[in-house]
């Protein structure tokens, strides 16, 4: 039997704490060896439940000699920084999204990559979810023929503490999901990139905090290179749970995939069917979870290239920062605006 | 038993025949007493398969004694003149989808209803679909809360004959019945408009056409006063067969209508799950086709005020004429700029 | 145009009722011209809601110039009489299920028919509802390879009145449906008979009538005559509303036919899915009844076989009767014990 | 972190196949220490795969030092005397069903693992299902008041090898499922056991071998103390894919479970809906296997008893014997008729 693999988790918040679980638990081939936090107690805590070295010092954990891969799971502004780290400590790489909040940092984190060769993974989990990937492999076969119409939409079933929620989020962080599926799927079938976004965005959830900058409901359509059009939309606030979806329509016809039930069963009664809402993106995406690292453990061994990259990153993160200029300017913005290379 | 209401129909196309056997042998209390077609021949065909009296003057229909009623499913072009001519000869009047294609027209339209009281129907047969009508009677009573996002689309399963469809059609005379959808789900629990509108369209159906106008692909972004944001999309060439869907999420919940079978029937096989699909809009809303021209023969009979009326042509027209300005500027556009009043 | 049908109904009772407003408003081609009951001014009250002629005197009704043809809607014990009264007369004639209690009555009735020639049509409306009609033409095209297994259902919203309730109703006129269904689909692929029976019945609903002879809860094991096996299923109440399903499954698929909801609304809140339940047969099946009351007056006017016969009636109550033996003997029943013809 | 629990597997076919995969990758807490198989060679391959100790010697393994629970998923006819020799040797064990094929030896398995206390546990991986466990859960806490009717079904894509099947298999390999999920759903909201079975059943998928004995089409009408009746049927043969569902009725209403695709996605066409279908039981019941394994893993850890034993087996196996009485006597069989005590 091949020797486990070593991972170092950075960040013990509350997607860390489930990969961390995880990764003791439930991935092929991977040991949680060591969690680092800055926060005093915090990595000890997550690290003493699966008998994991603790770190408050992120970068010795990401130098330490027992730890052969690395996944970061911390705040999104650190991201690109220790991506970085990892990178030129020649430590394989799982970044959570969204890697880089501008074009330049995720060049940053893509170049570093690049010097050591180390696998630079991204956390698009949405991809590992077997819905999307049959969805996927059936427009790149051709099951819809020419792509010409796509949606995705991501509805969360509420926001904990609005306040706490930076600016230009549903872009950057929610939406970012759905950009990255939507690419996925515009150029499954023979590649192509987003060429012109629009996008309206309002604070229909939580209006109080509009002043402060949280916007949580859009709308963004999409035009990409080869023809496609696409809507991304986007809630904070789905009272009947989690709600993730995509459609894929072509000259061949549509595929789709998403569920709002977290199991089979069906209960019918005088109130209508009641199933198994979802109320987290743990539960609804579970699975994904578990697959995108066992995916990431396996290049780690491998060395081989991860399906999602930092330049997958890249691209979804352009239509976002497109996305927030659309909303400032209520214009369309080309792809090229804001990134004119 | 009350008296049958004579309808004269005017047209003995496509779907002037549809209306001729509704009339003659579904709609309760109606009686197809006339059926007018400036084409030679024509109206003397459809008339006798019900008994009814062809005219090749249509003026002369609308003003003889053994007509109650007029209802037009003549070409786009001539629904205004005809509306005018027949509310002018004090009979109410139900006009097919455009009613008018100016707002200019439309104002002569309601305007001459107006005049002389008659009822004035218009064609936007979604709301008389039951799923369409039941959804919008959960939004009405609140069921999804405030309305945020919208959705509606309209998948044709194919163009017969690409060459002879008009500029703009695909806003004009497609999604027009969206735009009504969307204005009506919208404004359910409170009055709303529409106040911003934009559009991508492209020919990637029949690339061939697009020189001549032919746009058989678009995208919508349409904002209401009360905040809620919606899309609109549509194709010309939907393979799986007729899909038409509406989906309003809100505060509360979701509500979705719209199906793409024409039965119960699901036939399993190592293939998939094949239905019954729907190759025609009779097919998929030959109730509603019914329910629509009923209502009418009611209105007809008791001078009510139709479900659906000028205003609401004009409504829609308004957000179509928006959507061909921002095709063309590339740009979103205020509902004011197309109607500054 | 041809000249209308003139139908007399007889039975103004809640499905005479139902029967009389489909033939004044939604039979294309029909004209109901006469309604008897002998419950003094029961026929006054409908017949005068649609300009018919009211009869107290049931056989002065079928005897009757203006009646064409005849539409028996009366209690199920007076049915086989007015068949052969209506027969007799040489007037085309509609009866409710159960058209007879016994085998020597429907022979009666099968009799009375064939000696004037008259079209007799049984009112096994299920196989005039698009889903089960559908269903039935995947199995008779080969869709699902040889019939193995079936399945047939009807589970009723709710008895209003269970001590009103003849004994052995569940058997001769709820699960008759089922058992003509069941005979239809088994033989649609090569025609076969039911060879043997068992049934277990109870009352679990209103234990309180058990004692009364009322039996509300079933299921019954079919066998036939070309090797495949079915159960029915029955109850009286059904808590989430009217719900009658088929399901065919053979060595090359299953096909499924039924719904449960009225409409494709579909409304997601935290509470589950609602949709628009059905309370009623007329809500669920109001087409079915409309087209089987068309097929009716088409026999009617050419003389044509209806697609359900005397020998259909005739077929489903020997399962029936089958079934009160099995219950009272708690062994299964050969169809050639209750019928040794 | 707890120690591990050391696995000592036997039985290198398919389903050990799977079970050791499991056990080394995807069961928290577990390790695959041991595989044992007689057959030459066979666990050496499966156990190199997963760096486990391989045996040809079972009885060896199951006393050696280095297994602290046993899993048996060796052929039926060996399963109750290696529960014995690991109950015997003091281990917690884990056998696939039928965990017997006689009463006798039910109670024998029984009495060995209450003799030394280890945790018994079946393999009714039905019960760990995401759906039915839901299903489950709703009947219990009341969600369709008193359970009335029942269905539990299994339709197989297909047997690979029919001579190599054992008479009465559907019985007691397959159906039995079905038999523990309808005593599992029809005691849910409190306690109740089968009183009297009929089934029939038939060689319809593969009639040539009818005369060896085996039997590959079946339904079962089961009565239970409580006054629910249920339906279990099977077949060897769906086109379709693996169908495995459960329908549970009752006065408050409805529940039901199972699925035929692996996953959400869905491919629409000319051709229909196609979606991934289930070739094998541990591709519709992978998590299930993994769930099941997962539990008897913390019940060796802590001695607990576990959701589903010997007495399950034991209740089970009297339906499936009262069946095979029933088809060979063609009648209905009281549970107390085959198990007098």
């Amino acid at each position: 039997m091949e020797a486990l693999v070593r991972v170092g988790l950075i960040g013990a918040g509350r997607i860390g704490t489930y990969h961390a679980e995880s990764l003791a638990l439930r991935v092929p081939r991977a040991q949680l060896a060591a969690v680092a936090d800055p926060a005093p107690g915090s990595a000890e805590k997550l690290a003493g439940t699966y008998g994991a070295r603790p770190y408050t010092d992120v970068q010795a954990m990401i130098e330490a000699d027992g730890v052969d891969a690395v996944v970061i799971a911390s705040t999104a502004r650190a991201h690109t920084d220790l991506v970085v780290a990892a990178a030129t400590a020649g430590k394989p790489v799982f970044c959570e999204k969204p890697m880089a909040l501008s074009l330049a940092d995720a060049d940053r984190a893509i170049g570093a990559a690049a010097a050591t060769g180390v696998p630079l993974q991204v956390g698009f989990n949405r991809r590992f979810a077997a819905g999307f990937a049959d969805a996927r492999d059936v427009v790149a076969a051709g099951g819809v023929g020419a792509v010409q119409l796509l949606r995705s939409l991501t509805r969360d079933p509420g926001l904990a503490d609005p306040g706490g929620v930076p600016p230009w989020t549903i872009f950057r962080e929610t939406l970012i999901h759905d950009f990255d599926a939507l690419l996925w799927f515009a150029g499954a079938a023979g590649e192509t990139t987003a060429t012109e976004v629009y996008a309206v965005a309002d604070a229909l959830v939580a209006p109080d905090f509009k002043a402060a900058g949280l916007l949580d409901t859009s709308i963004v359509t999409i035009r990409f290179g080869n023809g496609a059009m696409a809507t991304a939309e986007a809630s904070f606030s789905a009272a009947y749970g989690y709600d993730v979806r995509a459609e894929v329509f072509g000259s061949g016809g549509m595929v789709t995939a998403g569920q709002q039930a977290s199991s089979s069963m069906r209960h019918y009664s005088a109130q209508g069917v009641a199933r198994q809402t979802v109320r987290g993106d743990t539960a609804l995406f579970g699975d994904a979870y578990t697959a995108e690292l066992a995916h990431f453990v396996d290049c780690a061994r491998t060395g081989a290239t991860p399906a999602v990259t930092g330049h997958d990153a890249r691209a979804a993160l352009g239509i976002a920062l497109a996305c927030i200029t659309s909303v400032e300017e209520s214009r369309p913005v080309r792809l090229d605006e804001v990134d004119p290379a």
